[in-house]
C-alpha cells in the first residue's frame, strides 16, 4: 500500500470531552463537511473513556462515533490510547510510571509518561488495542492506526536497567569487549560483569551513547508491540504514529522500517523573532527529512494548527494566507495529508487555547474556520499529487547518533556546538535555489545521489567511510567539514589522525582545531577567479581546522592568528569524483557561494532555472511524467518570480512569466 | 473595637536573644522613650525560649519584658510562636515539617515551614497560644495578639492531600461534578474517585486553581484554630497577623475576614534602578489595597526597615527624609501604626545585617535612630488621624483568583503575562492625579464607586458577571481590557464568545487576539478631537484583541498587520453607564491620557485639583469632616505643588500657594 | 627534605588503559626522552586495574611500567588510587558513596564521590596504600607519593554528621556555649544538645561556617590516613596531592601542615574574553599563593595544559610560545616542577579531547609536541634555580575563613560581593610594577613584611586584630577597606563600632555603608598635591563606607550623595607605622595610583626599577646570593623593556638595555 488516491484533510477529534452534549457531536459533523475534511484521528488520550474502571471497557460512544463519522463519508485514524494511561492505572500498579534520571518515579499526571518496559503496562496496552483492532479494525471508515501519541522520553527504572543490560550482553558479549569499546579503564570505570551498569555514568561517553540507542529501541520494541496487539486482534491496516521533526531523543530511522507510514507534528514559530522565510526554510528541512525517511514514500502532515499553538513563550495567530502556504509547502514536500492538532477546542484543560478548526464559539462564522475550510477545498482538487513522488540529487546527512555523539563530547567547544543548525546551514543555499534535497542519516544509500553534505560527521558508523570512499570514486561529490571523522561506532577516538579513515578522501590531514570566541577573529581568504566563484574575505567563528594538504589543493586559507596562511577549504579528486572540506564555520554569504559554486560546477540547477527571490522557494513532485511545481512565497509582502517556458496551471493554461505572488501566496504549476 | 486613638510606634522586639545582657535589656527601655516609641511586638520567635523541651514552659523572662515595658508605658502587641518550630518539635515529630511539591519533608530548620494540618503542630500550637492568653491576655499592657508571622507557602504532605480531598468532596459532592468542573477527560484525567485525586497535575487548570483555593484556606483555618487556643484562654483583644502585600500564594480576602485587623510588611526597593517616584506609586497601590481588605478600616503597617533590608540582590540606605516620608504615606492611605522590623539588630543569625533602630553599636548617635526618633515624635502629634478615614469614588480590581488562573493558563503568551503590573498601570494616573482608589477583589460591592476599572478580568467568579452589570446599568462607569471573561469560576472557556457573559455589556465580540512580541508591531491611532482628549499614536505589546462591534463605538483603531482599521478602543451605554474596553496593552502616555479623560468625563478631580508634578501626589483621610490631606514628594529634588484655597496647616495657620517641599518632603495640610 | 636539584618535567600517565597496546607502552619511552621528561604522575585512577575485585590485587603491570620508566631513567610521583573508586566497591558498600546536599546518595560513576568519613572507604584505601607502600616505597624510581586526586566537595551523609557533632563538642564544650556562637535564639534556633544539629541552617551563619572548617578538616584528616597507610607500609617519601587554585570549598592552609609539598593544576583561560595579560596577572596571584602555603618552599605545578582544556564553555589551543611562558612563569614564582595533565589523550572517556603531549595520533610530528618538547630541554638547563627563594616585602591577604563568612553573609548586597577579585585588584598594581607578594591568610606572620594589605577583612580570627596593632606599631603599612572589621570567629558581629577591633588603628569609625548599584552614583576627590600622587575623580561602585574621623586624616572625599565631603580615604599613625582605609570599591585607576603611591611612600620598588609596559611583568628567584630574574610578556605583540644595570644573561653575558621580548616572550636574567 502506497497511498490513499487523495490528500486526507482533517484533525484530532476529541469527541470523548463532549460524551454530555450530544448537540456538539452533531455540529461537528456538519460542520466538518463545510470544511471538505475527509478524515479524523479518533481517540488518542481516550483511555479513560475506553476503560474507565481496570477490565470495564465502554465502546458505544466510540461505536456512535464512528458510524456518525462513516454516515458522513469521514475516514477514521484510529488511535490507541496509550499516550496517557488511566489514574486507575498509574496508581494501582506503580511500574507504569516512569523513573527520571535522578531516580524518582513519576506521580500519577501528565501524558506520555509510561515505562515502555513495564509488563503490566505492555499487557494493558496489549488487551485495549487487540479489542479495538477486533471491533474496528474491518470497520470500513477505518483506514489507518494512529499509535499512541507523540512518543518521547526515557525511563530509568529497574525494568528498564534489566532490559538495557540484555541488550548490551547481546551487543557485546563479554564484558571484556564492552569495557575496550568504551575505554573503560578511564577513572577507573572498568566494569567487573554487565551487572556492574547500574547508572548512565555521563564520563563514559560509550555508555552514554548506547543508553540513547537502547532508548530509542525501546520505543521501537514498543511500537513493535502495539502493532502485533492490533494484528493479534485481526487488523490489516497500516500504522503510523505522529513523530516531531528532529526531537533530539529518539532516532527515526530506526522507528521508519516498523511503521507503515511517517507522520509528523509540524509547529513552526511564525512571526516571532526570525524571519518568516528562515523558518519557513526550516519547516521545509524537516519536510524533506520525513519524505526521506521511508525513501520517497509520502508521509503524513498530522499535526499543525489552523492558528497559534498554546505552549511557546509567544505564539501569534497565522497571517492571512499563511495557513495555505504552510499546507501545500507540506504537499509539495512529500505529504499526502493536512491534519490538525485539532478540529474543537476544549474547554478546560492545558491546550484549551491551542489553536482548532472550531473555536470555542462552535460555529463557522470567523476567519480561521474560513481558511481551513478554503485550505480543504483546494486539496481536494489535487489528488493527482497524493502519490507522487520527489527524486533529488542531492542529499544533506543529518544522523541522530552523530547529534547524541557531538553533544555527548567535552572538547574545545562545549557550547554553540550547533549540529543541527550546521547541517541546515548546508541545506538553505539548495532551498533558496529551489533545489531538492534529501535528509538522510550516514546509514543510507549514497548512490542514488550526485551530492552529498555530510557536515560535522563526528562519528563515522560501521561502513560509513568505506561507502562515501565507493560513492566519491564513482563521480559523486561530497562535501565534509570540521569535526569530521574523529570518533568510531562506540565513540573512540581514531588514532591515524583527522578525518581518521576520511584522510585520504580528501587529501588532508588537520592537526589541531582552534575554537574562536566570535567572528573578529578569524577569516577566509578566497584566491580571486577560484572555480567556485568565492569572492572576498569570509568571517569565521567556532570552529577553524589547522590543516595540512595531503593532495588536496586549497580554494582559500585562513587570514588570522599563527596559523594564517593556512587552508581552510580544500578540494581533492578521488576516483572520478570530487570532496571538499570546509575547514571553519563561515558565514551565511560563504554558505551561499560555496554550496551556488559546487551546484554550478556539477551541473544541477534549481526547479526554475533562474535565482530567486530571497524567501521564494520552489519544490515539486512527479506523477506519471507530470511535474508539478509548488512555488511558494514567505514573505509577508508581494514577490515577483520569473518563469522558465512551457509550464501551465493546473487548468491547463499556459503560465504567463513573471508570475506575481501575493504576501503568503504559493502557486501550483505542471511540466510535462 | 475600630483604633487606638493614636498612631501606634515601634517594632518588632526579641529581647530573648539578649536574655544573658540585661544591661541591654535595660538600655532597650530608655532607647525606646528616646524614641518615642509606644508599642512593640514581643516574642515572635520566641518558642525555644517560651518552651525549650516539650512541655517545660518557661515564662519568667517573659513576664520580666512585659512588666519593664509596662513600667514605662509601652503597650505590647504580644506573638504566638508558631512562625518557627524549636528544633525538638520537628525532629520528634517528622509530620510537623512540610512535604514539597516534590515529595521532600523539609528538614529541621529555617522557618515558616510548618504544617498547617498537622495534628501534633496544631495541638502544639493550642497549647502555647492558650499558656500565653491564660497569662497575658489580660494584662493592661498588653493590646493586641500578633498571630505568628508571614504565613505563606503550601505543604503537599499526606495529611493536607487527606484534608483536600474532603474539600473538594465538599465542594463538589461527587466525582462526576467535579470530572465535568475540570474537564478532566481531557488527556485521558477522568477521576474515578476522590482518591484518585494524589497530585497536582499542571495539565488540569481547574484542580490547580482549587489546590491554591484550598492552600489559601488552609492558612484561613490556621488563623482561626491559633485564634480559638487565644480566645480558650481568654483574651477577648484583638488579633491581626502581618501580611506581605500581594503575595501571591494566600488570597488575603480570604483571611481579612477572620483577623479583627489586616497589617502589611512593607519593604519597597527606594534608590535602585526604578524611580522612586515608581517605588512610591506601587507602595501606594498596596497600602490601598491594605486599607481596603477590611473595607476602610484603619490597618497597621507591622514592619518596614528604619534604613536597608538583606534580602534583597542590593538594598541602600534610605536618603535623609526618606524615613519620615515612607512613614507618614502609610499614615495618609490608612495606616494607624508605623512599625519596623527590627527594634535592634542581633548579633548573629541570617538578618543580622536587617535594618533596625538600634544599631550594634546599641546607642542612639547615629542618623538611622535620629530619623527614627524624629518620626516617632512627630507620629504622636497627629492622634487625631488614627482612626479617621476615606471613601474613594474609584475602584481599581485585583483578584487573587484571577491571577492565579491567568498564570496557571497555558496561551498565546505565557511569558509578559503580567496581571498585576497591569492593574498598577490602571492605578498610577489616579496616583499621580491625587485621586483616591481602592484595591477591591471582584467580589466586593462595586455600588460604592462611580468608576470601576477590572483589568484582564481572564475569570468571572461567580455573580461578577451579573453584578458588573447591575453596576454599570445603575450609572456607574466600568473600564475592562483584553483578556477579559474568558473563563468561569473553574477554569472552564465560555462558548458564547468573549468576553463572554460580559459581551453585550461592552457591546463587542472578540475573534481573535493577537500577541505582538514587541512595541514595533501595532499602534492605535485615534481620531481628532475625541471626547477622551487622547492624541496620536500609541505604542502596542503583548496582546491586541481583534474584535467586531456589537453596539459599541469605536474610539481607536489599530493601524498595522492584518487587522488594521479594527477598534482598538471601544465605548457602550449601557442603562444609565457606560463601559470602555481597551482592546491592547497600550504605552505609558495610552494610561495616562485615557484614564485622564475618563475621570474628566465623569467629572473625578484629585485631591488638589491642578495637576500634580511627576512624582508628587497627594492623598487624604477625614474624621468628622476634617480632612487631612498628605502631600508627597517622591523625588530627590524640591517640588511646587499649587494649592487650592482654604486648606490650613495642622496648626489652623492658612496655607500659602504654592508650596515647596523638600526632596522626599511631606506636608500635612487640613481641610474642613 | 626542600628540592629535587632539578626542575621536573613530565605529567599524568595512564598506562593502565593501554595494557593491551604494548608498542604503545613501549612508544611511550621513546617520546618521553624526546620531551625531556624527567618524572612522571602514574597511576592517579588505577584502583581498577590494581584491586579489579575485592582483595584480588594485580601488580604486574605496575611492576612493568615502573621498570620500564626507571630503565629510562624517568622518575615516578606514584599515586594512591582513592580518586575514583571501582565499581565494585560503590556497589557493595553504599556508604563509601556520598551523600548530598539534599539527602541523595550519588549513583557508582564519575570521580571524587566518596565520603571522607566512611570507615569502610578509609580501610580500603589503607590496605592498597599500604601495600604500594610496601611495594614500591623503597624503589629507587619512586621519588614522591601523589595522594589521591583534587580532592573537593562535601559529604552530608549521617556518619559524617556523627563526625560533625563530635567534631562540635570538641570545639564548644557545652551546647550552650555553641548556642551563644551561633547567636542561637535567632528564629527558635536554639538546639536542645548537639543530637539536634541534623542539617546544615543557612539561616545560622555560626553553623554554617562552622560546617565549612569542619568539611575542610575532614579531607585534611583523610589525608592524613593516607599518609599514614603509606608509612604504615614502610615508605618514607615525601607526599603531595594536587590542588586547585582558589577553589572555595577547603582551606588550604590547613591543608599544607600535613604535606610535604604542596602542588597546583593549573588551566588559564588564555586567549578568551579577557586580554592574556590578565589572565597573567591572575596566574601569577595563584602560583604566588602557592609559593606562600608553605612558606617559599618550591611547589609543583602539577597539572597544566600542553594545548587546551576540555571541560570550559570554549578553549582555544595555546598560541606559539605561551607553553613556554606559562611554564616559566611558574617556576619564576617558585615551582619547582612542570608537569602536565596529560601524557597521552585517550581514546574514549569524558577527557579524551583534553590536550596531551602525545595527541591520539601518538608521535611527535606536531606543534604540541615540539613546544612541549623545547620546553623541556630548556628547564633542563636551569637546575640552579629549582629551589631558589623568592623574600617579598609585601603580603596580600586571602582566607577562605573570610571568604566563606562572606559569601554565606546577608547584607546590603548579595551580589558582586567579590572578595577575590578585590584581593586581586589589589595584587594587579605590584604585578605591573614587578614587586613580589606573598598571599598570605590572616593567621600568617605579618613580621616579616613591609606592607600588608588585606581587603575586604570582614571576619576577625582569634588574634588578628592583636597582630595586625603589634605589626603596625613595629613600622609596618598596613591597608584595609570597606567591609572590614565586622565579625568576629563565629561569625557574631562585633558592637563596638565598625570597624571593630581595628577603629583605633585606623582612627575612624563607619557609620553606615551605601551599596551604589553602579558607577554613576558616587565617586572620590582627591585634594590635589596629595601625599599619594592620586589625582582627579575616581569612580566608585558597590560599597562605600560612610564614616567619622576619629584620628585619621582624609585623603580624600565622596562628592556625591547625602554623605558627600566624607571621607573615602584615609591615613593614620599608629605607633611607628601607617595605616590607610580605603572606604569603597573604586576603579582600576584608583587602584593602581593608590598602591603606587603608597609604595612610593615607603620606598618599595620594582624589579626593574622603572615602569613595565603593560602587559609585562618581572618576577625573582635567589639562590646562594644570585637573582634569576624572568622578565615576562603576556601580550600578543613585541614588548621593549629598559634593563637596569648590572645584569647579564644565564651565559654571563651582560645585557643591553632596552631588551626586546616577541610576542609571550621570556627572558631571563640574572643579578649578583
Amino acid at each position: 500500500m502506497s497511498g490513499f488516491g487523495r490528500i486526507l484533510y482533517g484533525g484530532d477529534y476529541n469527541p470523548d470531552q463532549w460524551l454530555d452534549q450530544p448537540d456538539v457531536l452533531k455540529e461537528d459533523i456538519r460542520l466538518m463537511k463545510l470544511a471538505s475534511v475527509n478524515v479524523v484521528s479518533l481517540g488518542i488520550f481516550a483511555w479513560a473513556a475506553l476503560e474507565p474502571s481496570e477490565g470495564r471497557y465502554e465502546f458505544d460512544w466510540l461505536d456512535q462515533t464512528i458510524e456518525r463519522l462513516h454516515g458522513a463519508g469521514i475516514s477514521i485514524n484510529l488511535a490507541t490510547p496509550s499516550g496517557a494511561k488511566p489514574n486507575w492505572m498509574g496508581l494501582k500498579y506503580p511500574e507504569v510510571r516512569r523513573v527520571d534520571k535522578v531516580g524518582h518515579r513519576d506521580p500519577q499526571k501528565g501524558r506520555h509518561n509510561h515505562c515502555w518496559t513495564s509488563p503490566v503496562y505492555r499487557e494493558k496496552v496489549w488487551e485495549i488495542n487487540r479489542k479495538l483492532s477486533e471491533r474496528y479494525g474491518k470497520h470500513p471508515a477505518v483506514i489507518l492506526w494512529h499509535l499512541s501519541n507523540e512518543y518521547g522520553g526515557y525511563c530509568y527504572c529497574d525494568l528498564c536497567f534489566d532490559a538495557f543490560r540484555a541488550w548490551l550482553k547481546n551487543r557485546y558479549q563479554t564484558i571484556d569487549a564492552l569495557n575496550k569499546a568504551y575505554w573503560a579503564a578511564f577513572w577507573s570505570h572498568t566494569f567487573g560483569s554487565f551487572d556492574e551498569i547500574t547508572t548512565i555514568d555521563d564520563s563514559v561517553n560509550g555508555l552514554q551513547l548506547d543508553w540513547q540507542r537502547f532508548s530509542s529501541d525501546r520505543c521501537v520494541d514498543f511500537i513493535k508491540h502495539e502493532t502485533a496487539a492490533i494484528r493479534a486482534g485481526g487488523s490489516i491496516l497500516p500504522v503510523v504514529t505522529n513523530m516531531m521533526g528532529y526531537y533530539t531523543e529518539l532516532d527515526y530511522w530506526e522507528q521508519a522500517p516498523v511503521l507503515d507510514y511517517v507522520s509528523h507534528d509540524s509547529y513552526p514559530w511564525w512571526h516571532r523573532e526570525l524571519p518568516d522565510a528562515a523558518i519557513g526554510a526550516d519547516t521545509s528541512f524537516i519536510y524533506d527529512l520525513f519524505r526521506s525517511l521511508k525513501a520517497g514514500k509520502p508521509w503524513l502532515l498530522m499535526e499543525s494548527t489552523p492558528s497559534n499553538v498554546n505552549w511557546a513563550e509567544v505564539s501569534r495567530p497565522k497571517r492571512p494566507g499563511l495557513l495555505r502556504l504552510q499546507s501545500l509547502q507540506a504537499v509539495a514536500h512529500g505529504a499526502t495529508s493536512v491534519m490538525y492538532f485539532q478540529w474543537r477546542k476544549g474547554r478546560g484543560g492545558m491546550e484549551k487555547f491551542h489553536g482548532a478548526v472550531v473555536d470555542h464559539t462552535g460555529n463557522e462564522h470567523n476567519r480561521v474556520f474560513r481558511e481551513a475550510a478554503q485550505v480543504g477545498a483546494e486539496l481536494a482538487t489535487i489528488p493527482q499529487v497524493a502519490d507522487a513522488r520527489t527524486n533529488p540529487e542531492v542529499a544533506v546527512v543529518y544522523d541522530w547518533n552523530v547529534r547524541w555523539a557531538i553533544d555527548n563530547a567535552r572538547s574545545i567547544r562545549n557550547v554553540s556546538k550547533d549540529y543541527l543548525p550546521t547541517c541546515f546551514s548546508f541545506y538553505l543555499p539548495l532551498w533558496s535555489r529551489g533545489v531538492a534535497a534529501d535528509i538522510i542519516n550516514s546509514l543510507q544509500d549514497f548512490s542514488k545521489y550526485r551530492l552529498v553534505i555530510a557536515p560535522m560527521l563526528y562519528l563515522l558508523r560501521p561502513g560509513v567511510a568505506e561507502r562515501l570512499h565507493t560513492f566519491v570514486e564513482a563521480g559523486g561529490t561530497l562535501i565534509c567539514t570540521y569535526e569530521t571523522g574523529l570518533v568510531n561506532d562506540t565513540d573512540l577516538v581514531f588514532t591515524t589522525g583527522f578525518p581518521g579513515p576520511l584522510r585520504d578522501l580528501f587529501g588532508i590531514w588537520v592537526e589541531e582545531t582552534d575554537a574562536p570566541i566570535d567572528a573578529t577573529i578569524q577569516n577566509v581568504q578566497v584566491s580571486s577567479g577560484n572555480e567556485l566563484g568565492l569572492s572576498g574575505s569570509y568571517k569565521v567563528k567556532h570552529y577553524a581546522d589547522i590543516l595540512h594538504l595531503e593532495g588536496a589543493e586549497s580554494l582559500g586559507s585562513f587570514t588570522d592568528e599563527w596559523y594564517a596562511g593556512s587552508p581552510a577549504l580544500t578540494k581533492n579528486k578521488y576516483g572520478t569524483g570530487t570532496t571538499y572540506y570546509v575547514a571553519s564555520r563561515n558565514d551565511d554569504r560563504f554558505q551561499d557561494d560555496f554550496i551556488g559554486g559546487v551546484l554550478a560546477q556539477i551541473g544541477i540547477t534549481g526547479l526554475l532555472g533562474s535565482k530567486l527571490p530571497t524567501g521564494v522557494t520552489a519544490a515539486s513532485r512527479t506523477e506519471e511524467g507530470v511535474k508539478y511545481i509548488f512555488v511558494m512565497n514567505f514573505n509577508n509582502n508581494v514577490e515577483t518570480v520569473v518563469l522558465p517556458d512551457g509550464l501551465r496551471s493546473l487548468d491547463g493554461a499556459p503560465s504567463a512569466t513573471p508570475i506575481t505572488l501575493p504576501a503568503y501566496g504559493c502557486e501550483i504549476l505542471v511540466q510535462e
